[in-house]
Parts: C-alpha cells; sequence; structure tokens
C-alpha cells in the first residue's frame, strides 16, 4: 500500500465498471411515482475539477512522514474531500468543492500517526481521520476548525492481522477494508461477519469510529458488540483497554473510544471476536400481512427463541419499490414468479431471513425461525428470492449512481426505538419526509426496513427518491433531513442507529445526550486533544449551539 | 421506607436468624488443611462500640432533606461504615471503627438528591452513595478526600417500577433489592434474572453502579448488559441517556455511567431489559475430568452452540472443598450418594448447569450442552446435587460468618481472561495466593471456580481460607491481597470482573486503563464533580500515586 487507493469512481460509488440500469417497467413505475425526471448527467471532469489552493504544510509534518507519505495531487485530495452522502455525490458530480484537504497523509505505522498527531497539535494543523471515505454523514468533511490548515490521515498502511484461534479474537489494522479483513481471517477459518452496505471500501477502524452495523447484527452482532478492546493515539496520550472478555473496572472507556469518530484521536487498530467461517448459508425471502405483522414476528423471535443471523422487514411501500427497481438481475426477476402466485398479498411485506453456520445449527434455528413466521402469518417465497437479496446486498449504492445521474434524488437514514414506539417512530419519520418533499414541489417514495433488531426494539432505515432540484440539491435535501431528525427527536427516537453523527447529526446530540452530556464529551476531548486538531465539527456540536 | 434498613446482621451477613454449623467430618478435614484455629468469637456489641464522634451537618442540609430524612444514630452510622468484605468483618467484629459517615441522609427522591448534591457542593461535604452497602472492594468506605464532613447518601427511598411490557424493559428505582425488584416484576410475569451471592441485600442502583454479574449471566447477561438506559444526579448537572435498543450517536455515554461507583454522581433509576419469568428451572451437576476439562467444555459451548444460563466449573480443590465443607444441609449431602458411586474420579472437577425458560426451550439447550458436555467426558451426577447448588447459592457469606467466628480468614477475589490465557491465570493467582499465605506462617486452601463465560474468555473466582492472624487481619489480607494483584496485572487481566474498584482496586487501575485512561476518567470527574465531593478515594486512584 504505497499510495491512497484510487480503484473507486472518484465522484460515485465503487467499481467503476458496475453501473446497474434500470428496465422499462421499472423507468415507467417510478415515472408515475416521482414525475418525470430531467437527466443529470455528470458534468465535473477531473482535470476542470475546481479545488481551494493547497495551504503548504510544516516542515516538521513533511520531514516526519517523509514525502513518501505525502500526496498532494487533484485526484487524492478530492477522494479524501467528501464522504459518500447524497450531497457529497451532488457536489462531486458538479465539479466543486469549496474545501478539500491541503494533504493527503499516510503513515506507514501507529508509531508514525504518533509523530504525526503531536507535530500537527504544535503547528495547529487539524487532522481528518481517512477510512474507507464512505461516510454518508459528513464524517470526514475538511472543517478546519481554528486552525489555519488540514491534512487528512489516511489509514491504509495500518494492515496487521492477528488472530487468537483458542480465544476467537482477531487483532485489526484500522486500514484494511471489508474484503482485504474477511479474507486475512479466511486463511485463519474465522469470520468477523460484519457485512455493512459499504463493506466493500469502508475499513476496520471506520466501523469501530463510528459504530457500524453489518447486515447480519442480529447473528454476529453489531461491530461495537464485536470489538474486545481497542487503541486509541490521541494528541495527548495513547489509551488501550485490557484485552480481556469483560472487566468491571470503572467505567467502560473501550465504549468511549468505540464510536468516537476521529474527534479524540486515531485508532490504529482493533481487537475483535471473530466465529468459525459458517459452513452453510442459507437466505429465504417470506412476505408477512403488513409491515406491523412482519415487526410483531421479528419481536417474537428476539424476545423468545432468538433472531435468525439475518431478519429485515421491508414495509408496503419497500416491497413495492423492491420489486419495480431492482430490474432483471436484481429481486423482482428472482422473485416474480413466486411473487405473482401469491396476488391476494400483494400488499404485503418483504421478509427476508438468513442464516450462517453449521449445517445443524442452521437447521435447528431455522425451525425456530419459521414457527414464528408462520405463527404471524407469513407465507413462504423460497430460497431464490432470498439469495437474490443477499446477492444484491453492496448494489444500492451504485443504483445510487444510476438514479443521480437519471436526476433524481436518493438519501437514506436511520434511527431505532423500542418496541412500543416503533411504529409511532415508523409514521412519524416516514410523514415527515414525504411532506417535506410534498411542500419543495418533488413529491417522493420514501421506504422503510426494520433490519437490526433486539428484545426491547429494532432499527428503521428508510430509502427516499424524488426529482432532484437542480443547482439546489443540497438545499432540497437539507429540508428533508431537517424534517425526518425533528420527527425522530420528537418521538423519542435515536438520530442514528449506525450512520454515526459526523457533521450531520451533530445538531441533534443535545437532544440524544442532553447538555451535560455534550459537557462530558468536551471535556474528555480537552483532556485528549488539548488543541482541538482532531477531525474538527463533528460528532460534538459548536459551542455556540448549546 | 421510613428509616434506614436494619434487618440484617449489623456486624456481619445478611439475616441473623441464618447461621450454618459445620459438622464433624468438614471440621476435621478444615483442621487438617489449615491447621488448628483458635477461635474468635465476636466481642463487639452496638452499645460498646468505638466510633469518631460526627461532625455537624450544615444547616442548609438539614432544612433541605427535614429531619425526617436525616439519622444519626450510632447504629445507623456503623451500618453505612463499611461494606462487607473480611477486613469489613473483621474490623466490625473488633468493636472499633476509625472512621464513619457523620450522617446517614435518606433522600425522598430525585429531586431531593438533586438538591443534596447542590448543597453538600457548597459547603464542601463529601457524599458516599449507599444501596445495600454490599461492597467487598471498600466501596463504600468513609473517606472524605479535601472535606470535613461525610454523608452516606441511603438511596432506599428510590423505589420506582414501571415496566414496558411490549418492549420488555423497566425503569427501576435505585433503592430496590434484588428481590424487591423481582418481586414487582414478577407481578408483570416477567424477570430481571440477576442473581448475584448478594442478591439478597444488593440494589438496583448499585448492581448499575459497580457492573455487577449474576450466577445466571451466561443466560441472562451481565446487569451492565442488560442496562438499557441510565440517569445520572451529578453536582454540575443531569445525565440521561435515550431508552432506545441502541445507537452510534457517539461515544456511550451510558456506559460511561454504568461503572461509575458513584464517583460521577448519583444513579437514581436505570432502565433494564426483563424477560418473562421462566416456567421451568432444571439445574443438574455433572463431573469434569479436570478443570482444564471443564473449562474446555465451556469454551465449546461458548464458541459453538451458546451456553446454558448458569455455567459454573469449579477446579479440583473447590471440588473438594465444597464437598467438604457444605455439611448436611448443603452440596455435600445431597452429592455424596452420586458422588461416592464415582469414585474413579474423586479428583474431578464439579460442573453445575442450569437451564431456565419455556419447557421445550430448556429441553432444547439442554441436549446441546449435554452433547459438549459427553463430548468432554464429563459424567452426569444428577439434579440433586444441581438443585442443591442452587438452593445454597446466596449461603456463601452466611458460611463466612461461622468461619470467621472459629478464626478463619475467608476471602474471595476474581479476575477473568481470554481463553489462550485462563490457564496461565488460573496458575498464577493461586500460586501468588497460596505462597503469600505460606509465607505469612498460615497455609491456606485456594480453589476457584470459573462462573462467567464468553466466547472469547471466562472470568475466575478465587476463595481462600486459612488461619486469621489475631488481631493483624488487615496487614494479613492486605499481604494476599497485593500478591494476587499483582499476579493478576502480571499474567494481563482485569483486576476485577465483577466486585468492581472501590478502594481495594484503584492501586491497579493504571495497569487496567493507563495513565491516560486515569485522566480521561479525572477529566471526567472535574466535569460532573467540580468540588470533589463524590465518593472520594474510589475507583480513581488519587494524583500522587500515578
Amino acid at each position: 500500500m504505497d499510495e491512497p487507493r484510487r480503484d473507486s469512481k472518484w465522484w460515485g460509488w465503487g467499481d467503476p465498471a458496475i453501473s446497474p440500469k434500470l428496465d422499462a417497467e421499472a423507468l415507467a413505475t417510478l415515472r408515475e411515482r416521482v414525475g418525470e425526471l430531467s437527466p443529470s448527467p455528470r458534468a465535473a471532469t477531473l482535470e476542470g475539477f475546481e479545488l481551494p489552493s493547497p495551504e503548504p504544510l510544516p516542515p516538521a509534518l513533511i520531514e516526519a512522514v517523509g514525502a513518501a507519505g505525502i500526496f498532494t495531487s487533484r485526484e487524492d485530495r478530492i477522494r479524501h474531500a467528501t464522504g459518500r452522502g447524497y450531497v457529497d455525490l451532488a457536489r462531486l458530480r458538479s465539479g466543486r468543492l469549496d474545501a478539500a484537504p491541503d494533504a493527503v497523509v499516510l503513515p506507514a505505522d501507529a508509531e508514525a500517526v504518533r509523530r504525526v498527531l503531536e507535530i500537527c497539535a504544535v503547528e495547529g494543523v487539524a487532522v481528518v481521520p481517512f477510512g474507507g471515505g464512505t461516510s454518508v454523514v459528513g464524517g470526514i468533511e475538511p472543517l478546519r476548525g481554528a486552525h489555519g490548515r488540514l491534512i487528512s490521515l489516511d489509514l491504509a498502511r495500518l494492515r496487521g492481522v492477528e488472530v487468537d484461534g483458542r480465544s476467537l479474537t482477531a487483532r485489526l489494522g484500522a486500514g484494511l477494508r471489508g474484503p482485504e479483513a474477511e479474507a486475512a481471517l479466511a486463511e485463519r477459518g474465522v469470520t468477523l461477519g460484519h457485512f455493512p452496505q459499504s463493506f466493500e471500501y469502508a475499513t476496520i477502524g471506520g466501523f469501530a469510529a463510528t459504530r457500524s452495523a453489518g447486515q447480519a447484527s442480529s447473528g454476529y452482532g453489531r461491530f461495537d458488540a464485536l470489538v474486545s478492546s481497542v487503541r486509541l493515539i490521541a494528541p495527548a496520550g495513547e489509551l488501550r483497554t485490557l484485552e480481556t472478555p469483560h472487566t468491571a473496572a470503572g467505567p467502560a472507556l473501550r465504549e468511549l473510544i468505540v464510536g468516537s469518530e476521529g474527534v479524540f484521536g486515531i485508532i490504529p487498530e482493533v481487537t475483535v471476536r471473530v466465529r468459525p467461517a459458517p459452513r452453510v448459508r442459507r437466505y429465504e425471502a417470506w412476505i408477512a400481512a403488513s409491515f406491523e405483522a412482519g415487526a410483531e414476528i421479528v419481536r417474537s423471535l428476539a424476545q423468545g427463541p432468538g433472531l435468525p443471523d439475518v431478519i429485515r422487514v421491508s414495509d408496503e411501500e419497500e416491497t413495492r419499490v423492491a420489486l419495480m427497481l431492482s430490474g432483471p438481475r436484481g429481486l423482482a426477476g428472482a422473485l416474480f414468479g413466486g411473487y405473482l402466485g401469491l396476488r391476494r398479498r400483494r400488499d404485503g411485506c418483504l421478509v427476508v431471513i438468513g442464516l450462517e453456520g453449521e449445517e445443524e445449527s442452521v437447521a435447528r434455528r431455522r425451525a425456530l425461525s419459521v414457527r414464528e413466521l408462520r405463527r404471524g402469518g407469513a407465507a413462504y417465497l423460497g430460497q431464490a428470492a432470498g439469495r437474490s437479496w443477499e446477492h444484491g446486498r453492496f448494489q444500492g449504492p451504485y443504483l445510487r449512481d444510476t438514479l443521480m445521474g437519471m436526476g433524481a434524488l436518493v438519501e437514506t437514514l436511520e434511527t431505532a426505538h423500542t418496541w412500543a414506539k416503533l411504529g409511532d417512530l415508523h409514521a412519524a419519520v416516514g410523514a415527515a419526509i414525504r411532506d417535506s418533499l410534498a411542500a419543495q414541489g418533488t413529491p417522493g417514495l420514501v421506504s422503510c426496513h426494520l433490519s437490526h433488531a433486539y428484545p426491547d426494539g429494532a432499527s428503521l432505515y428508510f430509502t427516499f427518491i424524488s426529482r432532484a432540484r437542480h443547482g439546489e440539491e443540497a438545499g432540497q435535501w437539507r429540508a428533508v433531513k431537517r424534517a425526518a431528525s425533528e420527527a425522530i427527536v420528537a418521538t423519542g427516537g435515536t438520530i442514528t442507529h449506525h450512520h454515526a453523527v459526523g457533521r450531520d447529526h451533530a445538531p441533534y446530540m443535545a437532544a440524544e445526550v442532553g447538555r451535560e452530556g455534550i459537557e462530558v464529551l468536551r471535556a474528555v476531548k480537552r483532556q485528549l486533544d488539548p488543541a482541538g486538531i482532531m477531525n474538527p465539527g463533528k460528532l460534538i456540536p459548536p459551542e455556540s449551539t448549546t
């Protein structure tokens, strides 16, 4: 890993060779739902991209890292200037960014990270930690805070892998991408089982810093639940928690580092629990009478015999959208046979379950799930539809590029609440998004699924699509985001189940943890990062606003 | 709850009516192992007890709480002056304490707690939060820090119970004892399932503040894992986390409050996950060939099909001690028939498993456990022995009073590590305790069990008995405690799996979380408790020592 990675689209998501198309039927249905789209092909080229000129770095920093660790090309600066939220992509497609890092710095190891932070604290250089660059909440936005200069600290060279096969733990370098970590673990016969939609590009360090949750979180656990110990290199010093399965030695500092989103320091490595690689993987689809009925099935499993490794329930709208948009290679193609055979349930809700492990364990746990699915009135659709979902599980962001090129706004957001309040949350957030889009003259499709469940509640994940207001994408998005966020806060849900806080959710942290909670976060930051160089403007709202 | 509770022995553990005796065989074997004991009957009486005179409270405090909330009798001050560790009991039996609270204050509700802290911060009065008073690590020691006065803030009047039957959560007041909380939950058909040995007297607030782990933690979860949200009243303000099943909104402040041992503020209430009350409870005993073989069975369950609700493996010494000391009403009586029939395994290790829930779930999960037990070479001893363990599960501390009266030192300590290091930890800590006792001329019985297991490791719980050095109990204990703690630290285990830090483990916090970890805890404390009134001298080591 000599250079920063440049293997994904600089202006969009992922592998440039993957470019899903919508078929005629999907196009017609989309048009019927959101109105006529006016195509918005990407104008920007790398060569013509407008970017602020970089400030020169302190000589001490250049000396410490060496020229081979510092990159200042236009492409590298653009690639490190935004995450991969809708507004980020709209800006990239426009060919102009108002801010970018002055340089991309690739430290060779944890010791180099320590030196970089030390120098940046002395010199007053803001540091934005960079893993996969896949944040959808403005988590790597190059905000300088009180500082004149800013570097993106790309952890791609931190790639250690050490497996303890007896304790089933692995110490993993922050810079490993999901597939790289899984490949290294597979050589030892184990898996992390962490498959968020960003899996192909997101990194171990980012998973830890943002409390990522994978699609199989019910079975394997959210990333934060997989972390057994963690290390933090902060400007003021280093923190490392013990590699023990549990401790009662006071407040859990591990849980203060996990989720810290780079504002306290850098997470160079994480020790996580791993599992034997599954021998059998069985995915299948069911159809429930309604979203409520599907959610009740999930609740009965979570509060009873336990959840399968993957379980997700699409609401009525998402079930229809999944069929409409997924095209010939997607769910619809695989599903239509079975689905058309269930005409009387065409307003039902898709349920996907996935089970992984030893054959006997999969069979045993599937039987428990099937019993609750049948008790809840769901009908079996078969494995083809389930496999289809599994195969398409990382495809959403690619489809977003297609839709944006067609002139659509496409965004997602997520929240969670207790079972008692989940129905209210679903209704309130859905209405807020629909109303805000309609009020702007761009009525939208608003769909939702439940995909992470617990004995006491579950997450909701909303996707919405509408016509984009060309040239006003950010303002249009901001109005919807505000409406949805205020609905979440009013219902008492969390502002984020697994996308983290970043810049976009920071204004809602007071609702989440209270004013005193924010003061505690500030106190920890003052201790660990007294010069305030670490990822300014993220997670902790500015003093003036609370 | 008008007055502080006075329903347990003021000088020992629990119900004064319970006073287990050792039979002749047990006495003979004990003598053989630790030498001749010279009886040390309790001399102290309440009437003759020597206690420092109390300092007068600030009038503002008396006015705020009202005379009906303040107690200054000798008995109440003694009852709030120590926890229930060995040295605490030795001091109580001696009839003299060097320190005690100036008064015991019972606030009527959370608002009264807030007012008390406000006044104490202004007036410079140290505050020791008091739940059940069952700390075994000096957690409620009346250390004044920089302050001239000290109150014990007894939360017994905080007794709210609110159940959300749909989300299976319950908001519980800090002052509820284990049996009180379970009785209130039973009326709603649910249970918390948290049964530490201190269950009869310890409180909800204490469970949260110390990260308590119950004997059924494998099935129901440690207390900290059951907490879905928590509230903290600190001198500087109030913190409350959202009642959602999960959030990715930054560092988990819930995990900063849980385990805070009163040094940041008061936890007036906790929201916890509950479960349907079990219909079936099945406890049974097995005998494994060795401690290693028993631990391997637990590891294979934890890393494979999952653990039963209770699982514990006694090492060779504890298996023998359990048989020797438990007397006619204890394990030996119930077990001997079966055990004597297994003469060829007399050097084996006792394994107890417990399963609770619906009949079908108990049967299904038992089958998985039995398969691993048999694969691991264990032999079935029957349900009688398992039930006997279950019935005696809260009896240990009563037996300690008996043994102390006979002239014995009796103490326990616990730690945890990964599976890869557990054998080393067992050997190192056992040797450290044995060597320290022998070096003091009081050779001891040192036994251990594994009782909390995880996919990546397990806890070890040591019990040791020797002759007490009369009049030098504290020094004798301190030498053993230091030797054991240093062995734990040298092996990389945690200084405490579920007894918490208190005063006794504070010197080892630097080994646990590092110097920077301690600075972070101090920074949080400065924010929440700027006057430093909250539980001085606990959890966070004094500045001078790090």
